[in-house]
Parts: structure tokens; C-alpha cells; sequence
């Protein structure tokens, strides 16, 4: 397919309908607010994923500020069926970027609504709109001298939490699900009207941030990983800021050791002796995590030999597995918990406890600190340096934390990885009975082989894990139809009738997470 | 309306189609299972609300046992129009007990499917049928001597699960918040298909009880506190059983104190020192915990007068507000906390610390402290004898957790309650920054004036509450329509919406929470 940029249109879309759709957005949003040339679309299309660039070229971006004009965006998607995809700060990398997940849709950009609508530093409340940054609310929260915390994804600093929660993203503190902490949504629907979930439709509420439910069926859920409803504000929880936040690390130093470190960390992370998500982290992360280049090792193309591995770790201090917690406290609940902790990696006898007296200012161990403490920082961006290019797709199947299920997983992946030429760059992210494993698979996307070597290594990836009875919790738009599938037809049926009953035109971004009517 | 039992049907079905319906039933069921007279159906007939009987009769009950005798009742229900209202162990009590939502409405009562299908001891996860009350999950974990504990609402011991959880109940333990922990369903949809929520769509999954969200929309919201699916299984989370469980009371002698506790245990508990739903209970519920009645103080009607309340505070012990908290963990991780409960306590200057030992073997500590320590029992029902009669109606505003919105809260509602007559019986459950503001508005049915007393004075609680923006998280079903109203238009459309795409014939629960399609 050649076309050039300017051309592209939603799918079905003739030109004068498009000019019509497009004159109508302006009219609504401001004529310079509608973007189409091909370098203010730019930033639209850098994809990570391993396909064509152009499968996910939008046709045009808009910037809304007000929840009226998404309302009269809405009206006008209705109007021409113009598909709609919305992204909130657009921060999605290696799970789709800023880019539709279909070629032609118009991307509708809300990070210029950034508005801090509420912080109650007393409940521990927060009300944001969709285009708020992590970074955003830091620097807010430092400024106003609040004793609160965040916790975020590790693109901390740009990413922002209405579109982490609505991907149903995860961080590394003790509010590290981020979806369990999230109270209160407004919703614009396809037909225009604002949907408040929770609390929110009562009229001259107060409790809209405090508590989940409301009455009659919770809708929260519904508008994650979807494509029901555009979500305007969101609430969440905030951990209060406690006296003593004392970070550690475990080294272990055998790749068979992950299962044995599972079944340490279980019981101490389901009794909250731990309360953070944990981070395990193998070699190769780590190496990414403290600017380590391939290149710096080797020059040939292929998975990294077992002997290199062996040596960065020699060289940096790293584990084969490498675990981040925190306790969180008074310093004499923390004093507590320390012992607890101290005792069991002894018992265990075989990790090597850090502290962070002992880790100094070194990386990993400093950004990972920072992570548990809410503390935004784009080091983890060193991944997408461990092999350059600008290739990386988030692999991430769900496991119970159970040892030998983990250990069953890390081999499984290393082996597909490293027969497709790749290396296994994985950690777990520890919940409180399940594991998040998440796998960046880095390629070189420049070269158009690696690329389509990475694209038959992720798809048989999905593969061998769904035959073992894993699937993922979230993945890039280039394989959201293939994860769907996995999860079953009924399901799918279901999530069929809600799209045609609530978006009967199916304007609101066809095919996300494999939905459409 | 002079109708005899046996000649209620299903509104709109006339008695050829009812007996053709109920001859079908049976040949699923086995017609032993399919129940009419008089006599079968009175225990479902037994309301508790101020409306008569004869508007919640139904006109049979369906006792199913399978997953595929419930797809088949959905089929026949489907053929013939018939509205079916499906209980699990049918201990609504004050929110509507086993009776149908509305009159002629088929039952189906699920408790005969009461398999305990899976316990993971290691995981801390259980898997359970409809049918399956927390005392049946508590004799099992004592018989295999699981290390694990229960978290349940009052009525523990003949209440289950999965109706307490669809409810969106709460408990006592620091896994009150019950909605929270569940993870997985399973649900007959109203087109007869089974699905499973979250991971369990999965062929060969084993996250099904540890991952709660799965890919795409998550679900499972959608089925509480609605009729969109009934759920034939339900997985949930299970609280390791610490080392010590030391539950304590904080009396206060003033009914102003309300807004100084809230504000005493609100940090505490956020900051997860007191990490359990604590409990704020009022001088009267506490009363009917120790099994006092009206009468022993009183022989007249109406609201009873300050002085008695006085009274009886002194002769049983009991303050304006009673506190009942617990701390959980390794001895040494309860001392620090006692720690820094005791210190706050007496910063504050105004209540009383009692421990176990100090409150010995009495009510209502006693009880308190077992629910707290996931012991069932069912003590608190000496409630309904306060004024006897039958009569019990929740009312369950949500509030911040705000010492000047509860305090208001119990004003309005004292108020409103004196007004009619009544007593203010009431405690707070106390979420993470939410309040669930319990109100046991009790009566004697038998009394015709009085129970329309009750009715009078439940509505205005309502109204005078949506005027100052409260509203509740679950009614009884004779007031549901009324409280849906409250959760405004928009939220009401969407739950017509969803009910006419996923149960097109209306068949399961019209009128639940007030959706209809």
C-alpha cells in the first residue's frame, strides 16, 4: 500500500464527508485545533510495535479542553461515523503509543485537559481530568506541602493516571493496583450524554472520591480496556506519605531461584508485612535499568549469550533475579517488619538482603527507590537503549504467584525469546496472590527483518502461553483482536452486545481491546 | 386486593401459560422441586418491610442444583415471559429477605448449590456455590485446620458469600470492604450462556481466583446490585489468620463525640494502623446486641426518651458511641500498633480504651470481637427485639469519613426518626475514607399504624438525606425503584440500556435496584 500521509481517511470515509467531519471539528474546537498535516501527525504515528507504521497512521488529531467539546465531537463522530480514538496523555509505548489502533481513525487528545480538580489531603483523595501528569500532580503536591504519595507506572513522569487505570496499569507502591484505588469516573457515551459512575449522579454529593460502588451495578469496570464511554475525570486514592520509607533489595543468584523467591515473598506480601507491589527483576532489565548498551558487550545480532549475562552481572552487582520492596511506617512498625523480613531471606539462605545505605546512589537501586516512593523518573526509558532501535512490545501474561507456576513461565518465554533471536528481558511484579510478568521484547525496528522476527516471536509467544492456560492482562493495539480471542467466546459476545447497545454507530475506538459491534 | 395465595401468577401470564411454564420447570427440576402452596412458599413470604405481604408473594419457588438446570430454567423463562428473582441463601433480612421483588415474581432458590468447589490454602482464595454459608466455610476451614479467616456481615452464620457480596455487604475483618476482595464469577446470562468474569474465560487458566480484572472490560461490577446474570459461582479472597488478633473498645459518653472519633480514627485507619472495618456503634444497637428490650425500660410507644437512653448506658455500661476495632499480626507488630492506638486515644482525651480481658465474657463485645476475628454468630439479631414485632428496614447512607458529616448525618436522621416515633438505632462501618452509616429502622409490623409509620418515616429519611446529597448504597426492595431515582438520570438510562441488550425479555429480576429495560 503507498499512499501519502495526507490522504489517509477513516475507513469508509469519502473525501467530501471527511472535509465536512473535519470542517465540523474545527467549528467546535477551533480550526487550528484539528490537526492533519503530516508534521503535526507526526508524533501520532511512532509506534513501537512490529508492524507498519502506516497500519496505525490516524487521519487527523484533535485537542479538546472542555468536556462540552468532547460532547460535540462525539455528536459529530455520530453524524459522519467517524471512528474516535481518545488518548489521554498519549504515554502507551510499547502498548501502543499515541497512535490509533486502526489506520484512519482520528485521534481525539486530551492531554490539554489538565486540570487538578481536587486534592483532599485529609480523605487522601484526588480528581483529575485525563491529560494530568504524574509529574504534574508531583510537583503539586510538593508545592502545597501535601503528605501524600503517588504511585505510578514507570514512565512516571509523562504518563499520567487516567490512562494508566483505564489500561489497568500497575506501580510499585502500596497503591500499586492502580484500578483497586480508583473512586469516581465521568464518562462522556457515544450518545453525548455524561455518565458520573460511584457516587457521582447524586446531586450535591460529597462522597464521589470515598466510595466505589454507589447503588444499583458498578460500572467502573466497564469503561477499562474498552471502548464504551470517554473518560473525562477520574478520582483515585492517595497513600498518606508515611514517616520511614525504607526500600531494599534482594540479590539472588541462580535463574532457578525465581521460584524459591515466590514462595518467600507470598506469605509476606499477602499478610502486607510487604505491602508494595514487588518488583523481580532478571539481568537483563537491570542492565537496561543502569544505561547498559548490548553494543557495550557484544556486536553480533541474536539472543544474549548465557556467559555475557553472566559477566554484566559480575561487572554491575546484579542478580540473576534482583528483588525491590519497601516497608512503609512509623520507624517502630517498620523496625517490626524489618526483622520479619530479615529472618525469612535468612531462613531461606539463599538472597542477599541491600539496604539502601548499602546501595548508595547506584542504579537500578536509586530509580526503583524512587518508584517505591513516589518519586517520578523516566530511568527505566534505558530499556529501549539494551538493543536501540525504537522496538519494544510489552509481553505480560498473568500468573498466580505461585513458585513453580513463575519459574514454568520464565522458561517458557526465554525459550520462544531466544529461538526468535531475542533475549528475555522480564520481570514480575508482585500483586497480592498474582504475579503481572512482564516481558519487554526489544528489537531493532529499524530493520525490517528483526521486525517481522519480533512480530512471529510475540504472536508465538501469545501461542505457547495460551496453551499452557496463561494470558495477558493487557497488550499493544497490533495484537488486542488476538489477546480477546483467548479469553473466550462468551465473553466476547458479551462485550459484542454492550458495544452495539452503547456505541450503536461504533464511533468510539472500533476494535480496541478486540471490541467492536 | 383479595387474591388466595395459590392464585398468584407472574404479572401479564395468564394460568394456562403459568401451568405450562410450571409443568416445564418441573420436568428440569423434577416437579418435587418446583414449588406452590401455601405452606412451601411462606418462608418466602416473610418480609421485614413496611408494606404488606401480599406485594412481595410470589407465585412459586424453584429449587435449583445445577448450573445447567439454572440455564434451563433462563430458557423456559425466556419462552414463556416469566420474571424469575434468584436468591442464594435468601438472609436478606432488612433489605428484603427470600421474598421477590415484586408480587407473582418466580423465585429461584439457589441454596441447594452449596459445593465448597475450592479452597487454595496457600493462595488465600476460595471458590464457592450460591448455597454456601460462611458457617459451612468455617466448619471446613476447622476441619482441615486452614490457617485462614472469614470475613462476614452480622447475620455470619446462616448468610454466604456470593448474595452478600452481589449486595455489595460489608464486614468487619480488614477484608470488609467484601466486593473488594472477591475475584472471578461465574453467571448464567439471561440468553442462557455461561461466562466467566475476570481470568476464567481462559482455557486451562489456574488465575481465575488471584487476578481480578482479566483483558478487556471488566465485568464483574456489573452484576452486583443489578439482574443482568445470575451468579452460579463466586471466587473470593481469604485473610491469612495471623498470630494474634487483639480486639479492643472505645467508649465515649457523648452523642457530639461522633465527630471527634471519626476524626481520630480516620488517619489511623487510612494509614492502615487500625486496618480492620471498625465499627462506631450508637448506645440502642448496642442495647439490642446485648439482648435488652424496649420493654424492660418502657411500656409506651413512640421514640424512646433521652433519659431512658441515659439510663441504660449506665446500667449495662455502654456509651453514647461505642468503637470496636482490632489489631492483627505478629505480637510484636501488634504491640507497636497498640502502641500508636493507645497514644492517640489519649491524646484525644475523650474515650475509653477497653481490652479483652477487661470486657471479659460480655455483650456486646463479645460478639464484636468474634466477628472481627471471623468466628460467626448470630448475637446481633437480639436487635429485632428491641422493639419486636418483625420490623426492620436499613437505611444506609454513605458518607465521608468526616467527623462533620457524620455528626450531621446522625442528627438529620435522629431527627427525622424521633419525629416518627421511632428510635435512632444506628452504627458506622468505617471504610478506608467512606462511611457506610447503618440505621436499623425498627418497628412492629403486626402494628398496621405503625408500619405505616415506618413507611412514612423510611421515605422521608430518604428524601431529607437526598436533599443534603446522601444517598444509600443498598435498600430493601420495597423502596429500590426510589433510591435508583437518586443516583440520577443518565446512570438510569445506561441501566436500561444495558438491560434491554442483555436480557431482552426482561426476564431475570425487573425492578432489582430499579432496572427494567
Amino acid at each position: 500500500m503507498k499512499t501519502t500521509p495526507h490522504q489517509v481517511r477513516p475507513q469508509g470515509i469519502d473525501a467530501a464527508t471527511f472535509s465536512r467531519a473535519l470542517a465540523d471539528f474545527g467549528a467546535v474546537l477551533g480550526a487550528d485545533q484539528v490537526l492533519t498535516s503530516t508534521a503535526h501527525l507526526r508524533p501520532y504515528t511512532k509506534i513501537m510495535m512490529a508492524v507498519e507504521t502506516e497500519a496505525h497512521r490516524p487521519s487527523a488529531v484533535l485537542l479538546a479542553t472542555t468536556v462540552e467539546q468532547v460532547q460535540a465531537v462525539v455528536s459529530i463522530c455520530n453524524r459522519y461515523r467517524i471512528p474516535l480514538w481518545p488518548i489521554s496523555t498519549g504515554r502507551n509505548f510499547g502498548y501502543g503509543s499515541a497512535a490509533p489502533g486502526e489506520r484512519g481513525q482520528v485521534v481525539l487528545d486530551l492531554r490539554r485537559m489538565n486540570r487538578i480538580l481536587e486534592i483532599d489531603p485529609e480523605l487522601c483523595t484526588a480528581l483529575v481530568e485525563p491529560g494530568v501528569t504524574y509529574q504534574q500532580l508531583y510537583d503539586h503536591l510538593q508545592e502545597h506541602e501535601r503528605p501524600l504519595m503517588l504511585s505510578f507506572s514507570a514512565p512516571s513522569a509523562i504518563a499520567g493516571p487516567v490512562g494508566n487505570t483505564l489500561d489497568r496499569g500497575v506501580g510499585y507502591t502500596p497503591y500499586g493496583e492502580h484500578f483497586l484505588m480508583q473512586c469516581g469516573m465521568e464518562v462522556v457515551l457515544a450518545n453525548g450524554e455524561v455518565l458520573r459512575t460511584g457516587m457521582g449522579g447524586v446531586e450535591g454529593d460529597r462522597a464521589w472520591q470515598v466510595f466505589k460502588w454507589g447503588y444499583g451495578p458498578t460500572l467502573d469496570g466497564l469503561f477499562t480496556q474498552s471502548n464504551y464511554g470517554i473518560c473525562t475525570k477520574m478520582g483515585f486514592w492517595l497513600m498518606p506519605r508515611p514517616p520511614v520509607i525504607k526500600p531494599f533489595s534482594i540479590r539472588y543468584a541462580d535463574d532457578t531461584d525465581i521460584a524459591d523467591i515466590v514462595e518467600l515473598l507470598r506469605p509476606l506480601r499477602i499478610a502486607q508485612v510487604i505491602p508494595n507491589a514487588v518488583v523481580i527483576a532478571g539481568t537483563l532489565w537491570e542492565a537496561g535499568g543502569c544505561n547498559l548498551r548490548r553494543s557495550d558487550y557484544l556486536d553480533t545480532p541474536g539472543s544474549t549469550p548465557r556467559a555475557v549475562i553472566e559477566q554484566i552481572r559480575r561487572d554491575h552487582g546484579l542478580g540473576a533475579w534482583n528483588v525491590y520492596a519497601a516497608l512503609y511506617g512509623t520507624p517502630e512498625q517498620v523496625e517490626v517488619n524489618w526483622r520479619i523480613v530479615t529472618e525469612a531471606v535468612e531462613r531461606n539462605g539463599r538472597g542477599t538482603l541491600i539496604t539502601a545505605e548499602e546501595a548508595g546512589q547506584t542504579q537500578p537501586f536509586q530509580y526503583r527507590a524512587e518508584l517505591m516512593s513516589g518519586i517520578p523518573n523516566l530511568q527505566e526509558f534505558g530499556l529501549y537503549n539494551w538493543r536501540g532501535g525504537g522496538g519494544s512490545m510489552w509481553f505480560a501474561p498473568v500468573s498466580q504467584a505461585r513458585g513453580s507456576e513463575c519459574g514454568k513461565q520464565v522458561e517458557l518465554a526465554t525459550t520462544v525469546l531466544e529461538h526468535h533471536g531475542f533475549d528475555y528481558v522480564g520481570e514480575f511484579i508482585v500483586g497480592w496472590r498474582d504475579m503481572h510478568h512482564v516481558i519487554d521484547l526489544l528489537y531493532d525496528r529499524s530493520d525490517p527483518e528483526e521486525m517481522r522476527r519480533a512480530h512471529d516471536c510475540f504472536a508465538t509467544l501469545l501461542d505457547v502461553f495460551e496453551a499452557e492456560g496463561y494470558a495477558v492482562y493487557r497488550v499493544n493495539t497490533a495484537f488486542q483482536e488476538r489477546v480477546a480471542q483467548s479469553y473466550g467466546p462468551v465473553k466476547r459476545e458479551v462485550e459484542r452486545t454492550l458495544k452495539r447497545a452503547l456505541d450503536p454507530n461504533g464511533i468510539l475506538a472500533p476494535g480496541r481491546c478486540g471490541i467492536r459491534g
